[in-house]
């Protein structure tokens, strides 16, 4: 394959992604720069903090420039180098784009895990960067204690299942708040949730209130807005509000504000703190044993949502972020 | 005197505090029951978290019932004891009432702190509380660095007004809100802040973003609000937010919500986590031996607003919720 299909950021998005922020286009496959090395993609991860890399304002990481490849977590093999660091054949995985080829500097990507007997895929979608951001904001953060109540918002996307099971492992009461039947009754009936909640038809507020009724101790939000509110106003004394997403607020870059009083937060004493995953990038062996031993074992469970061609990517994204796929959402771009 | 006058809780604050909720009224002396003591009251401290005890919720104390006596930081000594842990004649410090004798449980007082050649007035008015709360809410909480920049709401108030040298003894910038040129004046005359903010009469977030072009490490806030918001608003990566206080929201018991936006919090992996001193009764050794140092070589200045009378206590508190007065504000109730 002589061409390297890309999609590129043409737009930046306002409110809702809908489609059309990106365009499907097609290049050489570029050349690796001193530095850089081009990696042949063969699974592109998409996630919801996409739509925080498409803004004008740098975020955890520098905004990208209209007209750039879109930025996406991606794994693959090298096939040039211009750098000491790797070398043609090597497997790796980072932070990439959404095209056939990925070229960037090598400091960008690492070695792919070794963590025998695992797929590429389930390396790109949980191991990379889900399950570290699930253990490392639940086990930091959300600091839980045996008998504790955890409350987990998104439980049925990748990170919040993931939080589901870990809260259940370490000994906690779970309560995962989700969109629609089906997911609720994922978290429930396969991951183990003690109970879960549908937002979409049911009063988030009289239902935390009903099934906590001794209080929430650890919040885990990936929602942020309403969801984030109701929680705080059940916390119990000392309780901790792990900050990990935002998702209410990505369409309107934080213009839409929650309406909020701090003052249970004082007299309670809780804590509340944001968490990007990169920070634990020094600990992520330990994240990596923890899961893979869960995982192979069986005490660990998660689901992917496919697409099967890089042409699919925006559809992928338009589906996450209107709550459609149920899973992981992975667009496979070619082997490897 | 046989009699004990005393101001008692007629009925909840509904907004504003303006006069009315308690009653000046008398009875005779009381009488210690098993485990009580009686405390002759030398001087009551009237404070900003007296509005939180007068509402009808539990709060970080069991809400007070209606007709009891007003709640009060006091010392004096010692008139009666039913209570192994006191004798007739002790000096004690503790949570009393606002009435010539405080009788309650014998836990519910200490002895007072030793602090040789330090006035029975600094020990109720700094030392007891107001000084451990500052120096623990800043030094745990917020976790200054030198050279970061520090911010502190109501930074003329008797919390406020000790983090802000706290945080200038420790190596920070420091840039203190307040209300009224005068207590600007103090807080960067007297005091050593950097800078002052009247939010009375200047715009808050403008002014913010001028004197902290570099960003804001730690925000120390009594207020919540709106200038919580503005705050929030200017942190920087790995900020912290110490809620010590939310008086902005006492009047309204936290039915005021203030529009806020959590996804910078992620982004910015800030930390805001309520406080309140009493969970640092343990340590209070380590903050008065600090204070007792700085104070008396004269490195921390403090001061006070009497009033000579118990007669005068509601209207000091009146005074304190309007910004009124200059200084921690104190009540002499009788010579020990």
């Amino acid at each position: 394959m002589a061409e390297n299909r890309q999609w590129v950021l043409q737009r930046r998005p306002e409110g809702e992604i809908t489609g059309g922020e990106l365009r499907f286009t097609s290049s050489a496959i570029p050349k690796a720069q001193p530095g850089e090395i081009v990696v042949r993609n063969e699974w592109l991860s998409v996630d919801p903090t996409n739509r925080i890399w498409m803004s004008e304002k740098e975020s955890y990481l520098p905004a990208l420039p209209l007209g750039s490849p879109m930025r996406g977590f991606v794994i693959g093999k090298v096939t040039q180098s211009a750098a000491g660091t790797f070398k043609v054949g090597d497997s790796v995985m980072g932070v990439g784009s959404w095209s056939d080829y990925s070229c960037g500097p090598a400091t960008n990507f690492f070695a792919s895990f070794d963590v025998p007997g695992v797929s590429n895929k389930d390396l790109l979608g949980y191991y990379y960067h889900i399950a570290p951001t699930s253990y490392f904001g639940l086990r930091e953060i959300g600091q839980p204690k045996i008998g504790e109540t955890l409350v987990v918002s998104t439980a049925g996307g990748a990170v919040g299942s993931i939080v589901v099971q870990l809260g259940k492992l370490w000994g906690c009461k779970v309560v995962g708040i989700a969109g629609g039947r089906e997911k609720c009754d994922w978290i429930t009936r396969e991951l183990g949730a003690d109970a879960a909640i549908d937002y979409k038809s049911e009063d988030l507020g009289a239902r935390l209130s009903a099934l906590c009724p001794e209080g929430i101790d650890v919040y885990f939000d990936n929602v942020g807005g309403n969801q984030l509110a109701a929680a705080l106003d059940r916390m119990n004394l000392y309780g901790r509000v792990v900050l990990c997403g935002s998702v209410s607020s990505y369409a309107t870059e934080g213009k839409d504000r929650t309406p909020y009083n701090f003052l249970p937060m004082v007299i309670k004493r809780i804590r509340m703190e944001g968490f990007v995953v990169l920070d634990y990038l020094h600990r992520y062996g330990e994240a990596l044993k923890a899961i893979g031993v869960l995982q192979k074992t069986g005490k660990l469970k998660w689901r992917f949502e496919d697409f099967d061609d890089l042409a699919d990517a925006e559809k992928a994204m338009v589906g996450m972020y209107a709550g459609k796929n149920r899973g992981k959402v992975m667009v496979r771009v070619g082997g490897a």
